[in-house]
């Protein structure tokens, strides 16, 4: 399969989509891109690959719409299992990644997690057309996946959020704060996250802690601060336990 | 004073102790290291700069037994005020950092946020020795400061924890999610943390919300899910209405 190119339909017009459409035409796939919703054109019928890359609720009637096709149906989602296709052929294709508009990203170290039904082959060989890092995985372990990705980027990304509130309320630019996240991801490049930890939690400074939790004003970030600092107290003696 | 050469006096035997001292003796410091306890030398009384670099609740006693000297006396705490020091010529050098042992650190572009009584021309000098960034600030904004330090370094660390343990438990290796850890703190380089957000809290995906939080076993991890996806959401609607 070496030197063929593939025609590939790809629904939908969010970021994954767009990311993974400009992937696959670098990877010489003729690619046919319909908008996830609104379609004035029919979608083709003699496609290899059809890649449905729309919101997690609309995956399924975008595959009853393509209905019983030769070629092989995946989705992109990590949070929907395989079984919502309906096609005797169909796949996962899920990037993990947060993409964003008019950000390029290097395809080739975004991790695939790839299932198939009956395109097993197929996926495996678009997927390396596409990454250096392609891992089989089932639709019950993909949704863990996904759940700690919610941990890793939404939710860090929130505590960047907290911490640019913080610093605005106090005319403080956020860029400060650039060194030490930038600093913090990389050591959970050669440390596990629990030897890279420090601060007033791990140490349970509660002179500190309490200090900390009194400047704050919203009652929500009051309380995430105390579960955030049991939670790696907890997690320090569990450690220690081991 | 740009070509004299500074005796310093830094006690303290942690991490920012151990990365301070490097950069004061590259920057031609003649340093005198003690140890933050069970010191068996006299603190000499005759340097031009004494840096604290001890356990915050440890900082008022170092400098009470280093009494009054000509020189001047920081600490290097965020949480800590100033007015813990007694000495008439005092400081304080707040390298934004996490500093782990072992870990060069580029000092040259740490943020030091200096505060002064008595010595601010030396201490702007000695910090802009040090590092490119040298921020003025007193010791109520520096709290904030700190505590913003809290939510994007030892928070935004523990989730990188709760996804390692997530992942660990379903035989998925942590490595997986640097491409994608890394992505999330390169983004706000260039976009604001509200900017940046995706994921199911912001979209208000209940179905993946209510799914994912059933997966956590730990009952304060589906609670923190809960808080941090209800403040993703209620600051996506506060930016809606600005």
């Amino acid at each position: 399969m070496g030197t063929c190119s593939y025609s590939t339909v790809l629904i939908g017009n969010g970021n994954v989509a767009s990311h993974l459409g400009l992937a696959l035409e670098q990877a010489d796939h003729r690619v046919v891109r319909l908008g996830g919703r609104n379609r004035t054109v029919p979608i083709p019928r003699d496609a290899d690959l059809y890649v449905i890359a729309v919101t997690d609720s609309a995956i399924a009637s975008v595959a009853a719409e393509i209905g019983d096709v030769p070629g092989l149906v995946v989705h992109t989602a990590g949070s929907v299992p395989m079984s919502v296709l309906p096609q005797r052929r169909k796949g996962v294709l899920y990037p993990l990644q947060t993409f964003t508009k008019g950000r390029p990203v290097d395809m080739r170290s975004v991790p695939l997690f790839v299932e198939s039904e009956g395109g097993e082959e197929l996926l495996l060989h678009v997927a390396s057309q596409l990454s250096d890092i392609v891992i089989p995985m089932d639709s019950e372990r993909r949704r863990y996946l996904h759940l700690a990705a919610v941990f890793c980027n939404n939710f860090t990304n929130h505590m960047y959020r907290i911490t640019e509130e913080l610093l605005s309320q106090h005319d403080i630019p956020f860029e400060v704060m650039l060194p030490i996240i930038d600093e913090t991801a990389r050591k959970v490049h050669s440390l596990t996250p629990a030897q890279a930890q420090t601060g007033p939690a791990v140490r349970w400074n509660q002179s500190v802690m309490e200090a900390q939790q009194n400047l704050l004003e919203r009652e929500d970030l009051r309380q995430l601060y105390q579960i955030i600092s049991k939670s790696i107290h907890h997690d320090k003696l569990q450690s220690q336990q081991d």
